[in-house]
């Protein structure tokens, strides 16, 4: 494998295969396959389960992964083409990231969403700038649209729960006090179409996903035999529902624009996922998020720490499945 | 072993075995024992003792660590119980500490002291909260009240100078311009103790230590065949004694005022151990300190660069004790 | 191999030596040289491509490192000595650099340049300061004088490009907004004269490298044939090249003097490398620099990104050379 960016671009039996292979070391471990081979990481935004997990998997595998990120001591690094180099930063990314890449076997790269302009992030464009600058088996970590890596661990939870195939997925928009990228929702309403789910997608006005996004993942439901429905209720989204899956991000009608974005925002503090929002689901309707989550806010402590969540679970199955494209990329 | 918190956990014979076996595995090292094994280290509050040489215990045993403090760019740590999540932090601890553990075969945490309830502090609430988020074995880095890596390490110390079982050990209070945590101080005493040693605790009048702290020790003592005694005056402390083990530690008369414990302790700068401390003691007495220390403000600089300091001693045990928990926990 | 530190300790077969063994460990790896082996890297100043790259080589030969830095959560370093250390830092150098060793089975510093005192900075006292107080193998990862690490990679860059023994090697000084060190100019030139070239030092008045840096780079010319000329036109400087390597440095004639090294450095913005400095150069001419750059101010985009720039091939050397270093000092 020389790339994992996209679910999109595997099949469905091609992700049934990683997720095999994540299961299989899990039970089997390979602490000698990845011997003496080398994970770079560059991250050029925050990072917790990320950061931790792929250095974890990489050590699991034998081999090891340096950490690169801004907030170090690095002199800085500027990303602007063209541009001349008399302020602070005393590196660009355009050699930043190939020396970064050098030293791997392989690259895993958080890029950021700019938030300013809706098509420069759903084409992915910062991203793809990135990838140009490597010619490594490479590791989307996150960009502004995707997050391949979350998307596949979230399968495989689903999985491990026996979530039925054709079940019913609640993606839900959830209040945030601060507006966040769109890389979650649309990777995650991807996911749940491409492994034949139905799904709905339940969201204020204003929080619409992108046109692309939303043809994306109804071509992988037409795929799939799944199928995705739109509501902007929650009470009527959630019935029946096997999973909701909660995540808060920008408003899409008002992208970049801080203030619209808060005025509408601001209004929807009573959109936090609580007991309530499960009294017409399935009695054993799981509770999904990606992580971080602010509790009070996004979910209700109750929900969060009932056995209705499965979060810790989800980012465990992180360092499994990013284990087995690990072991894909460089085992052999 | 699942647990490494409190030496007090332990019998005497199964602390000698844990120093035989961090003798052994610096003589025969053993560098495929935790092949493939993964060690969470999360920092709650600065270290470099504790960071290095847990990395560094990982790697002589073949396996890995990472590290995770809120230092790094990882949007912020919440820790307060039942709160709405509205401002900076973008995670709670009740997520963070699960999964970080979810992704080692052990982890250690180093949790800080609150510093503004005695009791809180001695009963170490903050560390146990920890404790009960995390199922898989754990490592306290040092906690409000304990450090039970420094101790192993110390009495390895002690044991590698040949200090004599009865030997008189005096843990004296030093000054310091900022009011520490207890820790250092209270697993010294309780290791020194435990150790069947002639234990002075030589501390100015309001730097007493808890009831709880003298307690523990005090039974530690009786079970060994050694004892302790208490003292305000150096000059008669070190009458004789095998170790000066000196250590700054807040006022326990006025813990977390501020302004009352400097008021007490800037009456106290004479409290700086220097050649004359050892007039009287033992002609090899050793100084110990568990680093960092203030050099011309805790010690001064003809102590601890001359031949009686064995703070680099101690600091290196850390490492090897540390690689006897870690592979009493994780190898086979 | 005890000390890295210059490449003036190795004699001209002996650094054929370690390129080679540097090319046949990229050839054929040895994942397991260094098991159970750590490197302890202690970074007094920023870093990217020697943080990653070390971390890299060590993961490469089956050990692993752990970094150290002020930039961490580590309670600060003091390091003036004799000090009573009532501020902030809370640790000194004497203590922290032992302990850090004591954790690796070798050590790399990364040390400053004060960049107030000539003198201090030219014989390295800094740095030998902390040499001082290791007794482990130990690599110079810059000093304020010397970087034998960026050096014994460029010299493989040469090798692998069939740069000629006897080819003509312009080391120039370009434009920077700010005063930076003298290690890597001092340090290439050196390297050049000690590979036996036709050294050209093309920089403005002003900007002349101490009389000790040159004598020492006389005399190594001298004993493998090559020669060092000095020059302050870049146009005559560059003619008959086949290498061109750029690099900033502080004024020597102003060293320390913020106002009078601007006040020189601010007349000299046009010395940017662009494509006429190659005009009268071999047709084939490389553009050489240890990174980082700045875009647009020390070179221009259309070198760097064009085929002359060998950048990022001199970047990835420095892990293969590392790699022998490393193998070297701690393997067998």
């Amino acid at each position: 494998m020389k790339l994992f960016n996209d679910l999109a671009d595997f099949s469905a039996p091609e992700v049934a295969d990683l997720l095999q292979l994540a299961g299989r070391l899990d039970e089997k471990p390979e602490p000698r396959a990845l011997q003496g081979k080398v994970l770079s990481l560059l991250f050029l935004s925050p990072s917790l389960r990320t950061l931790a997990s792929f250095q974890a998997a990489m050590i699991r595998l034998g081999g090891g992964a340096f950490v690169i990120s801004p907030d170090m001591s690095i002199h800085g690094l500027e990303t602007r083409p063209g541009i001349v180099m008399d302020g602070m930063a005393a590196e660009h990314i355009r050699e930043a990231v190939p020396v970064i890449a050098s030293y791997g076997d392989a690259i895993g790269i958080r890029a950021f969403a700019e938030r300013r302009n809706l098509d420069v992030d759903v084409t992915d464009t910062e991203f793809n700038a990135l990838r140009s600058l490597v010619d490594k088996p490479l590791i989307n970590m996150e960009s502004a649209i995707n997050h391949p890596c979350q998307s596949l661990a979230d399968w495989k939870t689903l999985d491990d729960l026996s979530v039925p195939k054709r079940g019913k997925f609640v993606l839900t928009w959830a209040y945030h006090p601060r507006a966040l990228p769109l890389a979650v929702p649309a990777a995650t309403l991807h996911m749940a179409a491409m492994r034949g789910m139905d799904v709905t997608l339940c969201r204020p006005e204003g929080f619409e996903l992108p046109d692309a996004v939303m043809a994306k993942a109804h071509a992988a439901a037409e795929q799939s035999g799944g199928q995705i429905t739109e509501s902007t209720d929650p009470g009527t989204a959630t019935e029946g529902a096997h999973v909701i899956y909660a995540k808060s991000w920008s408003s899409t009608r008002h992208y970049g624009q801080r203030h619209e974005d808060e005025a509408l925002r601001n209004e929807l503090e009573h959109w936090c996922v609580d007991e309530p929002w499960f009294a017409n689901a399935e009695p054993a309707c799981h509770f999904m998020h990606c992580l971080p989550v602010r509790r009070g806010v996004v979910v209700s402590d109750r929900v969060l720490d009932g056995p209705r969540s499965v979060v810790v679970a989800e980012a465990r199955n992180r360092m499994l499945v990013q284990m087995a494209v690990l072991h894909r990329m460089m085992a052999g």
